[in-house]
């Protein structure tokens, strides 16, 4: 298919060729640029990016699946972005995430992606701030970007978002203990699930006074889809605050640029893996074969 | 202090010249180059670098503590490096295997350093991979590089060390389910911690006919010091064959390149981040924009 007809049936919103495009650019092809470049902007403006981490257990795809669920009785068109940064001993995770989406499979306005890391993070932070933007441009109002854990990986891919959330559940707080008074400045609202088991009042507590007087703290029982109507009009509550107040535009900025960097620093992975490889440094300390062979490939002005 | 100085009381094995030094490169100054390119090559060939990694909970610190007192039993100057690539939601990790490591804390030929991950992995790649050289210098025959957590981030570390051990325990095995047939291809070494605990056996058989047969797979006790010695003899037995073999000689290469690799690209990092800044790029995808920026700072000989 050429890319001006899939680009085409793409802004129609055809699954198939959403997932056919992902899959190009996935694969650095020439051609997956010019879908990139192909994209409707207005809607990738007009989308919303919320991204959904927490520690394994909290039930971070349950409560992913239930907002699905509320924006399609919304008649909201809605993108699935899961992300595993874990390693190749630990995959798994992604299949359960895949198999709770199903009972969507047979809805063409929930598009659904799994990612995992092959080994480079910033491939994957690349990946999937492409992807977001396929789905946007495929008619999603709205891109969840869910991702297991809340290591340091997770959260590089989290701040592709417009809006983060964090969830957490009793008995998972303890993880976080370090950064309790803190935690309302790194992430926008903080959700905690399975609120009707015992501890969720401990847990709120614990979070300090801030967060537990905060209107960005809220509970969900995701299993019973309890909360999930609230919570989606905190969301768009949100939305409608940073796209007034200028920082949404702001976060989309700095999204870009650390996605520019990201995918120039994987761009330059492999070449200079490549350069070593056919050019072997002579046999010196690493720090010093990179400035020594920096000095000789970059020209970057001032 | 001067760096003939500096280098001279290093490789005496003077602690806080090591320390200065770690820090003095950490901070990529220039000096820290001078340091690099002044260490014991010798030293460097000599010394084996295990990487000891595993899910939290199975007891690695225990383990590791475990390994310096057998390795200062017999009289060895070991390093330890204390890896935390998790995120700033989740300190605290480190603290404790700080502490634990206090008891050999009077013990000036027992070197440790912990590294958190600041943002960056392969800056930390390239900061642990510059500490187990300036350790080795100094006369640690062995460094021990503990990594919290299976991610691929960990893994990644992991990789730097001349042999792998992944440490597991009962309860613990469920994560690795996914692998567990070919988990000996990813690693040297498999210990389950806590052999004394029910569910030891179930996990030895979950691991595999392959695995339940294998020598690579050790039981301990670390807690009570059962399995510590063997363990030791163990990762003493590899290094000799990899010697003889040349996969030692082979790996080192290999970690060496990736180094290079990661420490450019760490260099990178903020030199195009400034880029963007002063000369932000059209308003394109950054995909796009990536590829512009690199056409106009690189020349890469073919």
């Amino acid at each position: 298919m050429p890319v001006d007809q899939l680009l085409e049936q793409l802004h129609l919103g055809d699954p198939r060729s959403v997932a056919r495009a992902i899959s190009l650019v996935e694969d650095q092809a020439e051609i997956g640029q010019h879908i990139m470049q192909g994209l409707d902007q207005q809607r990738l403006d007009g989308a919303l990016t919320v991204g959904i981490t927490g520690p394994p257990g909290v039930g971070k795809s349950t409560l992913t699946s239930a907002l699905v669920e509320q924006l399609r009785q919304r008649e909201i068109r809605v993108g699935v972005i899961a992300v595993d940064p874990s390693s190749p001993l630990t995959h798994g995770a992604l299949l359960g995430d895949r198999i709770r989406m199903m009972h969507h499979a047979l809805d063409r306005d929930v598009v659904v992606r799994s990612m995992a890391t092959r080994g480079r993070l910033g491939g994957l932070c690349a990946a999937a701030g492409a992807t977001r933007r396929i789905m946007a441009a495929s008619g999603c109002r709205v891109v969840l970007i869910e991702t297991v854990g809340i290591g340091q990986s997770e959260m590089d891919i989290a701040s592709l978002a417009d809006i983060t959330v964090l969830v957490l559940a009793p008995g998972f707080g303890d993880e976080i203990q370090a950064m309790k008074a803190g935690i309302l400045e790194v992430v926008d609202l903080l959700v905690i699930n399975k609120a009707d088991m015992p501890g969720a009042s401990k847990l709120r507590f614990d979070l300090g006074r801030e967060a537990a007087e905060s209107d960005r703290v809220l509970e969900t029982v995701a299993a019973e889809n309890k909360g999930i109507e609230e919570l989606l009009a905190g969301i768009l509550a949100l939305e409608a605050a940073f796209r007034k107040d200028g920082r949404f535009r702001q976060r989309r900025q700095q999204s870009r640029d650390k996605e520019t960097v990201d995918r120039c620093l994987d761009l330059l992975r492999d070449r200079i893996a490549g350069l070593i490889r056919n050019h072997p440094p002579a046999d010196m300390d690493p720090g010093v074969a990179a400035e020594v062979l920096l000095e000789r490939i970059l020209h970057i002005p001032g």
